[in-house]
């Protein structure tokens, strides 16, 4: 590495531009720490224009162009026409950011833009979970091949320490069990219509207020929660497992009597994720359950979510994310960059 | 550091027992990621006789003499009449243990026996909260000067990564509040007087299932959660206070008739624990205090304790330690051992 780190983003959306900005404020910080400057030296977006300069773009003056115009300005001397897979392949940086967003049921182009970077040795974060939920232990396998570093920490639970906290804060210790609410989404939902509102006025306001998406099905139908639940397995507990191994029920038949027939019982109904290992054998499974209204799973509400750790030398640990604005999402990109610069032996 | 890393344990109760037999367990694991061999050359204990020997004490058996005795044999040829003050000044060894029985008042003489190990230019780890919660920025301070390391994992919330989660998963991120139910002995206290049992029928069960200590009083009173809020304050926003800074008020005027009163406004009673940090002012309290059924505080029952973290950063993450066993305490000091291991530039 050079003393100047180089990092290429692919993706521009709300993320990538939290992400740079808490880059921006940040940067003496990482200076006076690891003695290096981090340039940004490539942009991609996919429609509204790329950037490149080897030198480091001017990332206040790109996202004030964002903000202004929706696109980056073709006259600028940095704009250049290329897409997020050449980046990858031929930009000189040190470090690829992974942050396009997620195709669920492939995890492509993400996947092939982290081969990219890891064939060429260079290190690679990924915002996006699908390349963890598809094909973690052969970029996992790659990385290593290539002897450069692959973290991933928001593609489970966003800033919050999940994968850092089993490596960094449970060593030595064999993760047996996790047991989580991963998707806000439908947590949201169950809420609502336990409140006596129908499925089509929910999701309605669902959408209004930014908690559901234009197509919800992905959510609703527990594939993002499947995708979660693969990702935790894949790294936790080396499943190599993909979401279609996940034994999936979404939340699509659970309507307001079941909720109250749960209620009579002194339950709530959540949408539970689970993955456990037991005689080599891999349990991964994400279905609407029924949890004790006094539970800690059932204190889990709105856009909050938990995962509870359970390994053979400190039992059970949870950690719970309260209700995560993109800024907790740019944090754990920013993590993640600054667990590459601490633990690349030649920014030490 | 030579090659065979030399520890002394002070105090050998419940929790260095089981420390060395998890250190006797993981001897191999060690040796392969670290290169080295830990050697425990000193065991004190206030009245069951002390070991010393710099070879390495035979650890299975030192634990068999306390099974079958309940001392060590003084015939033993590695038997030695010293005191834990004199091995901390004296012994050779590379790493000490901290793990003598608090004293709630003053921290002594744990802090000595600390300070001892700092000035020769020893590492320190204790799992004793008094030296934290009393003297915490000296003893920074001298293992910053003598250039050594001091972890305390277990002070708070046994092994569940609280100081670690902040230092090695929050990097960047400054804390500005934390709350949490950090004694276990008060939440079981309140639950079963929330059933109509008597405080003294209460006291008494407790003392029989292990919850409650000989003489409850510190708990009961709040010192116990002051000590360990003095000692959030002190690691993760440099409070510089003790227990006595803490505006503490026990669970001593909590009755049934109280507990129901919340109850009709769809509350529990909880003692909770508080820092924060506003405009350069420290805050710190524990008191008992009414918080909704459906929280995730409510939801911390029994021996589980959770403390929540606020940062500016990543906003508010909880972490969550369910019903600990002594086992989980151990797994505390084997994760500051561990910790010294991978920072010490020798044995890397």
């Amino acid at each position: 590495m050079s003393e100047n780190i180089k990092i290429a983003i692919l993706g521009f959306g709300n993320v990538g531009r939290a992400f740079a900005r808490l880059l921006t404020e940040k940067q003496e910080e990482i200076y006076s720490k690891f003695n290096v400057k981090v340039d940004v030296v490539a942009v991609s977006t996919r429609s509204k224009g790329c950037l490149v300069n080897e030198e480091g773009i001017d990332l206040t003056g790109a996202l004030n162009d964002l903000e202004k115009y929706n696109y980056f300005d073709e006259s600028r001397s940095d704009y250049k026409d290329i897409s997020s897979m050449k980046i990858a392949e031929n930009v000189d940086y040190d470090i690829l950011f992974e942050l396009t967003p997620l195709q669920i049921f492939s995890g492509q182009p993400a996947i092939d833009h982290i081969k990219a970077a890891l064939n060429r040795k260079k290190h690679a974060v990924s915002a996006n979970k699908g390349p963890i939920a598809w094909a973690f232990k052969s970029l996992r396998d790659l990385a290593d091949e290539n002897n450069v570093l692959f973290y991933y920490e928001t593609t489970v639970m966003d800033g919050t320490p999940v994968f850092n906290l089993v490596d960094e804060t449970l060593k030595f210790c064999k993760v047996t069990e996790v047991k989580g609410i991963l998707n806000s989404t439908t947590n949201f939902v169950l809420e609502e219509i336990a409140k006596g509102k129908s499925y089509d006025e929910v999701i309605q306001e669902g959408k209004k207020r930014g908690f559901v998406e234009e197509d919800p099905s992905m959510d609703i139908e527990g594939w993002d929660a499947a995708a979660k639940t693969a990702a935790l397995l894949n790294v936790l507990m080396e499943a190599d497992i993909t979401p279609y191994d996940v034994d999936r029920k979404g939340i699509e038949d659970i309507n307001y009597e079941k909720i109250k027939e749960a209620e009579a019982r002194g339950n709530v109904i959540k949408l539970v994720c689970y993955g456990g290992i037991g005689a080599g054998k891999i349990t991964a499974r994400v279905r609407p359950e029924e949890v004790s209204k006094n539970s800690l799973l059932a204190s889990i509400t709105g856009t909050t979510s938990i995962v509870s750790i359970t390994t053979d030398l400190m039992g059970t640990v949870s950690i719970v994310e309260h209700e995560p604005e993109i800024e907790q999402t740019a944090y754990g990109v920013f993590s993640d960059l600054v667990r590459v610069l601490s633990n690349n032996p030649l920014t030490n």
